[in-house]
């Protein structure tokens, strides 16, 4: 007999999950419940609606409900809200949001994708603030939209530095609104450590966003057009978008029982089934193994509830297929560079007590010599014991994708930083270089497992130079006019081997250049000759990035 | 004592090795012979100073022999060709090609990376062509780029329809020459397969390059200004380009009594050693392992030559690593599209005997909602058994070089046509889809592992036709308009569940859409109701492609 599956949420995760269904048996019964009016819709593409960039809204709806139907001849129940999963009987109540009507339906399987939802944090006045949005899906877009057009906004204030929250900024600033954006973090997008993310920052100065970090609002007055900052600094609004953040929707799992995690998304195993064999759970609704660390995280991103909602597919059917992981790898565009991320940044690995080293370049995107070439920032964490990738950062105007999904391709194949240098990736020179960066990052990590160099940050500089410590600028003169490290001392890594006399051998050494690629050249000289010497990694370029 | 290096050739494996090898050892003597005036210059540059794109000849030169030496210290013999190797003595002989001097050199290790050279193929007249030029190194350009400059030729051709051949004819066409491009095989860039060659040879004629496939020349007259084609043609030409390809610098190493392959390269085992254990040898001049298929290869490219330099230096200096071979990872930009492959394309599995299958996909560049994206053309060969990754292919104007350095990522890590379904890949909307082209190949190729799906090739369909086969059209009757496969007979996609009566259950069934993809729904369709069923794989956009 055929199975009946219902499912809840008919988006990223449901709807690939019904589709693939229906692929692999056309006689199961799919119903899929929807609490809105759209299934389908693109989630990652409303900012750019908002902001015009996108500019038909029918483009939002990846495939509408007549299509799937006629496609797939699963049953849509839209405008249909889940209000309990009865587990005893096997049903759902549902609600029929235009009529009012409520049903039980039976399920064999059930597939809970209901995804996350806006986090509205409980500010004094937040309820009164009618100019103040959220942003998830189609209705939200559409209030946002509707209210720029007719009630034309001129002052927007964006509350979370997370990626939506950038891309609003810049979709807004596309409608030539003034835009403020809030964070209470010292630095926006979370994926990337301080020295990366002050790229993000620069970005988005250019482009006249007014950027305020290290503040949380405390406080909407006069309906929401003046907001009051922590540090007592009022700012006016006529338009606030909220996008702190997002939560699981786990709201009917957690009343039918079902094990919730610490990061509030429902508890799954491998073949992402909760506790209730006949329900399974996916999408930005549940907990996640983090691919790289192994431990749970809530990871509410479009590739992983599209890859979860295939696989669900494949379990119910008995082509038993585990989830491996989430790495969370993620990509924003900030006005014209890409900031792009995977695993686990300094500030995981730092949090988690976990041993690493790191690595900096600052290579083109592609040769030198031709013309195009970007500059790319990169940022490269492994174990320095044994080469382990745990992730990678970059920001680039071109090709920080690319390498990114480079290395989390490698993450996924076990790959160590040795085997990041015998990656053989496609080089002409508008594209890249004979050494790609990945490669780079590959030789200059594996110099480090190597012991053939000893990393030092730029974070951990002033307090060395402070502390006494001789830094040596191997630069050339010329290029300290652009800037240096307080208390560093200039010797040019040509002269370094007939100056050896004006370095100290009973101390360390530490020493740096612009990228850190001269560094590391004076770093194997002194290290020849005896010297505990350290390159800061990244070079003064890593350095003055972080100083922002 | 220190170690005495000696190393024939200062560009990609050359300098690479020497500047390597003087950061292991500031004490090891390191003399570097190069035949030419220039070390450390962009080979790959060369094509694109001659059509203007690159303007200053300066930007070739990556590195000069004084900054080199000034930076490494060490000794670099310009000029001065190495005209034996005499390894009793463990010397080279040496000759000064400014000054007639000759003389030895005393050598502990030995490392060769002479590269290799046009071949200039025995064609009646070709030594009488004074307007005929082969390009290596910058004199060859200083040679084609004057001859531009003071003849001003107007009929340019340029023999040889590889990577070098194609770059070419877009930097000629830059500097608004006629350009005919003449190639003996039915295709261009050999590491494509005919049907994305077929892409190539659109972008090529849309930039008015007059394409001759299939006809070799058979006579130079007139002093080169006339061609004959082999079937009789006659071309008129100003300037001719002979890239027909290029054979090993093998004559030292042969006449040293070094062992030769097959391939015309020097044999080396993994750690890049000549049977002589005192010699290396490296790039170009060498005979690889296909790290795919295992067999010994001849691959002239960049990033091997670089990469063996690395290696080369690190054997020489204990740190013994093996080379893991090359997969021919490669990329040309051809006018406004890149081409890209790596591993083992269909021709060459077949001519191995391999048994493989393939996948074709359509997808565009980013997500179809965000503007911008672009077509994409790409191909995956892969074990039908196990899924174990051969190859892939890629033609697009955006994302093809990312792509196709993924799957050499995942070829590297070991990983299967399963695995890049679990590739986590960046995800926003200008960059990708939630599913990336690369998960989708997964999944496409997935399916005929797991048996869900038979493949059919675009090849294959003629015949199939010819012979009487049924080949069901499921794409919408307006799609026709724009073109079908011969024979074939229209039933759109959704209506095939109600029309199955009009589909004979007792021999083998052919299904075919646009891309694949309905095709793949039909399939499905039609073998839970027991077909023997076949989807064309890429659909009529592949079969229009190979017809072209
Ligand atoms: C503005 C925005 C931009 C984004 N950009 C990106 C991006 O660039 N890259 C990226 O990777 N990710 C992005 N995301 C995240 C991505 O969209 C989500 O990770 C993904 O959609 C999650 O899929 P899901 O199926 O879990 O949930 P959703 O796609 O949110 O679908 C859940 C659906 O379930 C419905 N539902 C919930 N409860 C019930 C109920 N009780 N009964 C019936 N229906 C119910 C909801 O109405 C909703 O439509 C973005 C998200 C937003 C909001
Ligand atoms: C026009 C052109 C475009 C290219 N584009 C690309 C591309 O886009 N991507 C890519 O991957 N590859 C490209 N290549 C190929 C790439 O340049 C080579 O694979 C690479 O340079 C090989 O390095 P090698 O060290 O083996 O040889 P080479 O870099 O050629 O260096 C060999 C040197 O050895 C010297 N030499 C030879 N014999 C002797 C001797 N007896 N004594 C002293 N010196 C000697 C030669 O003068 C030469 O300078 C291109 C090549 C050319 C010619
Ligand atoms: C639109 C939607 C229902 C499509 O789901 P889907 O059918 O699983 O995905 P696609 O349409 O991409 O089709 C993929 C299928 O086609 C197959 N396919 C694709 N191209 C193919 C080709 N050229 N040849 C053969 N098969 C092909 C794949 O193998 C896959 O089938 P499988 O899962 O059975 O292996 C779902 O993705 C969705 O709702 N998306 C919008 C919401 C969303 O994702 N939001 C977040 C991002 S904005
Ligand atoms: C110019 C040339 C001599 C440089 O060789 P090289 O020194 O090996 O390469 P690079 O200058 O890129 O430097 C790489 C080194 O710097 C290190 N490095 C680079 N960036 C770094 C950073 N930010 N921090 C620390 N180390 C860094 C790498 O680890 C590597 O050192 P290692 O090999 O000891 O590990 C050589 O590549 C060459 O001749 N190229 C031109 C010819 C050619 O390649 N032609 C074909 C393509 S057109």
């Amino acid at each position: 007999m055929s199975k009946k599956i219902v499912i809840v949420g008919g988006v990223a995760g449901g709807a690939t999950a019904a589709a693939r269904i229906s692929r692999l048996d056309k006689q199961a019964h799919v119903v899929v419940f929807e609490r809105g009016d759209h299934v389908s819709y693109a989630n990652c593409g409303l900012p750019y609606y908002i902001g015009g960039v996108i500019k038909e809204r029918d483009a939002l709806f990846v495939q509408t409900k007549e299509k799937l139907t006629a496609r797939y001849g699963f049953d849509i129940r839209a405008l249909t809200e889940v209000t309990a999963i009865n587990r005893d009987q096997k049903t759902v109540s549902a609600k029929n949001l235009a009529t009012g009507e409520t049903y039980e339906e039976r399920y064999d399987v059930l597939v809970l994708s209901p995804g996350a939802k806006p986090v509205v944090p409980p500010i004094p006045g937040i309820n009164e603030a009618a100019n103040a949005f959220t942003l998830r899906n189609v209705p939200d877009t559409d209030k946002i939209h509707d209210f720029i057009e007719k009630k034309k906004p001129q002052n927007a204030v964006i509350i979370g530095g997370g990626f939506i929250g950038v891309e609003m900024a810049e979709s807004l600033r596309e409608r030539h609104l003034n835009v403020t954006l809030i964070e209470k973090q010292e630095q926006v997008m979370a994926p990337l450590d301080p020295e990366l993310a002050a790229l993000v920052h620069d970005q988005l100065r250019l482009n006249d966003v007014n950027l305020v970090l290290g503040k949380g609002v405390s406080a909407f007055e006069q309906e929401g057009t003046v907001l009051t900052l922590e540090d007592g600094t009022k700012l006016q609004s006529d338009l606030t978008i909220l996008a702190i953040g997002v939560r699981p929707e786990n709201e009917l799992a957690k009343a039918a029982g079902l094990d919730i995690g610490e990061t509030g998304g429902i508890v799954v195993n491998q073949f992402l089934q909760t506790k209730d064999e006949a329900i399974y759970a996916i999408g930005d609704a549940i907990e996640v193994m983090d691919r790289v660390s192994g431990r749970s995280v809530h990871i509410p991103l479009a590739w992983p509830a599209n890859r979860q909602g295939r696989i669900v597919a494949d379990n119910i059917f008995g082509k038993k297929t585990p989830y491996k992981g989430t790495m969370g790898t993620g990509i924003a565009k900030v006005f014209d560079v890409a900031a792009a991320a995977t695993g686990n940044n300094e500030k995981t690995l730092k949090k988690y007590g976990i041993k690493y080293a790191a690595v900096h370049i600052h290579p083109s995107s592609n040769a030198g010599y031709y013309p195009g070439g970007m500059p790319l920032a990169m940022k490269l964490t492994f174990d320095p014991e044994n080469g382990t990738i745990f992730g990678a950062q970059a920001v680039g105007a071109k090709g920080a994708d690319k390498r990114i999904d480079v290395i989390a391709t490698a993450i996924a194949g076990g790959l160590t930083v040795h085997d990041l240098q015998d990656l053989e990736l496609a080089y002409a020179p508008p594209f890249s270089s004979a050494k790609d960066p990945v490669n780079m990052l590959g030789y200059a990590a594996a110099n480090i497992v190597d012991g053939e160099v000893q990393p030092v940050y730029a974070q951990e500089v002033d307090r060395i130079v402070q502390n006494g410590g001789l830094l040596i600028d191997v630069r050339d003169p010329m290029e300290r006019d652009a800037g240096f490290i307080e208390g560093s001392v200039n010797i040019p890594l040509n002269d370094l081997k007939d100056r050896l006399a004006e370095v100290p051998k009973d101390k360390p050494v530490y020493v740096s250049c612009q990228v850190g690629m001269r560094g590391y050249l004076a770093s194997t000289l002194l290290r020849q000759e005896g010297y505990d010497v350290h390159n800061v990694s990244g070079g003064y370029k890593t350095y003055a990035a972080m100083k922002r």
